[in-house]
């Protein structure tokens, strides 16, 4: 199997949102790294709309089986799938049950597919998750979703963009309840799993660590709160005894120009804003989301639906396309085969 | 008065710190905005020992009455005055109680300038809060201080840097203490207070101001949190009904980018890091903290004392520049007088 050509598969997320045509742009902007083979997965509706013309070397595939063994023409561009023919009329661009079944049938397509061999890596479109809610399946997440059908209990969100790479300890929760739920054990977890993903995804042997402070300066010696002290403190103390170089707590002000700088090769953050707010700032970077713990490789675009600009044609699909090649260099590094230089 | 020429009085901060070795090479890179004459105020041995000679143009004052109306000769590279005289011997570079009281009195010295009329604006540099308290006097910050000299109850920091100007709710509290402490009120009072310093202090009439989410996605829906929707929206209500131009919650993982591309003059941060880490991520526009709602203008650079790269000539004086630019800037237009176009 591993002889065979690389294969990346791409849902296109709410058919209704800017999905497909971020995912059909990044595919236009040439080869992927190691000439892996594109899998396109989707209502290719809403892909012809945005622009996509398969050329002769394109094949459409049926949403059954596909051979994990198959080797696949050398010069083929690319193979779509289509899971849910749409009618010629667009979907509505907002959150719609019909769109949010459709795009979860998307991931599970994918998901069955990279579980079994048949691709090495998969790229998840944005998608509403609200949408997927309203038709009948509770839905907190792509992450969730993914790690719960791999049976792993504490995926970790890594976000990359440009030089910065953001490991989250909690995310979509309130922040009333982040320092209630931001514990030493979970800080160790957070940067024992994601040291491990640099190292199998991004080929850094040793990596260097940054958890951010809790509180402003971390705490200032207590004045601003205790938990830097208490809860953060110690858990650099366990990683370092793991062999895990790491430092902090670091202010979370502070933590995001020097690692920039490449002084550490990941930040741990504590919460979402305090991550997202430098990775969003790295916007012409591309930020993109990597999850890390699960028994396979899986990427998207950090960005949404968009269903207020969907149809513009003025979408970025740069996002997308980091995702894809970051998705493409980490399967070429699981095979052993060298990594083409993209950060 | 206001025929004479227009001061600008930069205390050095720290004596130990950075502080002297960023003002020296600040005032180094020309010629202030309106042709302000700088008023140095500080130990000047850490001054000389930073680099700085002044030539004959320079005057060197006693700390005792400095006169509103004195015109002052129009060539003249600058005044500075000497408070607390320290031994030709380096003072500590680290936290120390003889070093705070010496920033202390610059601080109040500076203070006693801008209250008589005898300087235009005051910029301040990096001081160590715990050298301070350990000298005697419980000292929280500047803007505390400088408030509590001005019977001012409420200041706001404006954070600028760049395209980026960034007011804040709170700042130097726990973030466990974070969603308690912001209220409507305060979020009121923060935005109204922040739209009237864009209007003295730099000209924009009708400032459009976004004030940021507390939770990740603005709560999604109540999803994370309720406080946006409760707390955040009457806000943002009252302030339309006050005639502001205001948005939110918007989150704060896409409002500084969209910020930054001009759609606000201002963002309303509600913690420390959720505003200082896009400011300090724009470090090459050198940060700088503004103190709004104090009756005369005050800048900083949104540095600390960096104890630890003092004395190495490798401080960077271009936040300390912009603080001085900003603090003249605005008090030209205090004047009204032309501003030079600096932003």
């Amino acid at each position: 199997m591993t002889g065979r050509r690389l294969r990346v598969a791409i849902t296109v997320g709410d058919p209704g949102g800017i999905g497909p045509e971020v995912a059909v742009k990044a595919l236009r902007l040439g080869p992927l790294p190691g000439d892996a083979l594109p899998v396109l997965i989707g209502g290719l509706g809403p892909c012809r709309r945005a622009g996509w013309v398969p050329s002769a070397s394109w094949t459409i595939r049926p949403p059954g089986h596909l051979p994990a063994d198959d080797p696949g023409p050398a010069s083929c561009d690319g193979w779509a799938v289509e899971i849910d023919p749409d009618p010629d009329a667009p979907r509505p661009a907002a959150v719609d049950p019909s769109n949010g079944r459709s795009a979860l049938r998307y991931i599970d397509y994918a998901l069955r597919l990279v579980q079994d061999g048949a691709v090495d890596a998969i790229v998840t479109g944005p998608v509403s998750k609200e949408a997927i809610d309203r038709s009948g399946t509770p839905f907190t997440g792509h992450t969730e979703h993914l790690a719960a059908a791999a049976h792993v209990r504490h995926p970790v969100m890594l976000c990359v963009a440009g030089p910065l790479r953001v490991a989250f300890v909690t995310s979509h929760i309130a922040l009333r309840k982040v320092p209630g739920t931001v514990t030493t054990a979970r800080i160790v977890e957070t940067a024992a799993i994601a040291a491990e993903g640099l190292r199998t995804g991004f080929g850094l042997e040793s990596p260097r660590i940054a958890v951010c402070a809790l509180n402003p300066h971390a705490g200032e010696g207590g004045k601003f709160g205790r938990e830097d002290r208490d809860v953060v403190a110690p858990a650099i103390a366990r990683l370092r005894e793991r062999g895990i170089a790491c430092d902090g707590p670091v202010p979370g002000d502070a933590v995001f120009r020097d690692a920039s700088a490449g002084r550490w090769d990941a930040v741990v953050a504590l919460y979402h804003d305090q991550g997202m707010i430098p990775i969003k700032a790295a916007w012409e970077a591309g930020p993109v989301n990597m999850t890390l713990g699960l028994p396979f490789i899986r990427t998207s675009p950090a960005h949404g639906t968009a269903f207020d600009r969907a149809g513009r044609d003025t979408a970025d699909p740069r996002p997308t396309r980091r995702a894809i090649e970051i998705a493409a260099a980490a399967a070429l590094r699981r095979r052993g085969l060298p990594q083409p230089t993209l950060f």
